[in-house]
């Protein structure tokens, strides 16, 4: 039931912030267009992924808040599923 | 002179990879409006900020290959401004 | 009381696992010392630090699985203060 | 010739924090031995790791510095290899 996703009750926010990001991946566009130095699109790239790692810190603390919770609440297999989906999230995010 | 920019000869190949990453965005934008599970979307910020980070690697690349290595050749405080510069925007990468 | 930790089972491996690290630091000493490839010192300190980021993965997937699935279990505050504290464990080690 | 590594001025520099780095993961060893919190061993992995960006970014800083400016000054094939080499380890740091 997706009423349990953790970030719903921010969706708003999370949309914000991702059309900002989305805003800022055209403004890169706009630099390489127009041959701009290569030292000030890397400042904009970092910038960039440090808006995603933000988005993706806050999805995962709701996640873990919520789902993680709630799973661990309910016992079971179920609970160690959800860690192991947790772990592996962070893993790829670690590695990215 | 952007002309001695060292991306320019692969100004297509990153426009290319910056319009599929606005896509991967926009792809994240719909997920958090059709309230998909969280894990899931923390899958598809992984992916977009390896592609963030691949674009970086390919203009830091070129970077070297050209601005660096033209500066190194001048010799001078020109060069040592531009490892300086770089040695920045790698520390800026590392720390996003 | 410290059996709740969740990786006590596997801490002989963790220790190995530090020992090993402890080691790759000693070896990067060692090189150091004698003058080596900057490229090749760099390629070391990569895998150490592959290694560390190895062993925190490890470390937090027990600490969900055991310290916050039993403080979600038995919920209240506890429960959300062990979230945050994994959230923002895990924002250090993604900006380290 | 060792004496054109860049970090070679700095030796005593570079061995002084690889052993506190040596230290920090000594440290870790005790904090697992005497069973401590797992997110307090998380802090201070992420401080080793920290230490251990610190190192590689002087040291890569210092490569452009000496290698890759002597090597560009010289032109021709040496200076593009320097250059892969360079990106390979950037490559390999910021997927550590």
């Amino acid at each position: 039931m997706s009423a349990s996703h953790g970030y719903i009750d921010n969706k708003d926010d999370y949309l914000k912030r991702l059309r900002r990001i989305e805003g800022q991946i055209r403004g890169l566009q706009r630099m390489v267009e127009q041959e701009q130095y290569c030292i000030d699109i890397l400042t904009q790239v970092s910038a960039a992924t440090k808006a995603l790692h933000s988005v993706a810190l806050g999805l995962l603390d709701k996640h873990m808040a919520h789902c993680l919770v709630q799973a661990a609440a309910a016992g079971g297999e179920e609970a160690d599923r959800k860690v192991r989906e947790a772990s592996d999230a962070i893993a790829r995010l670690l590695r990215s």
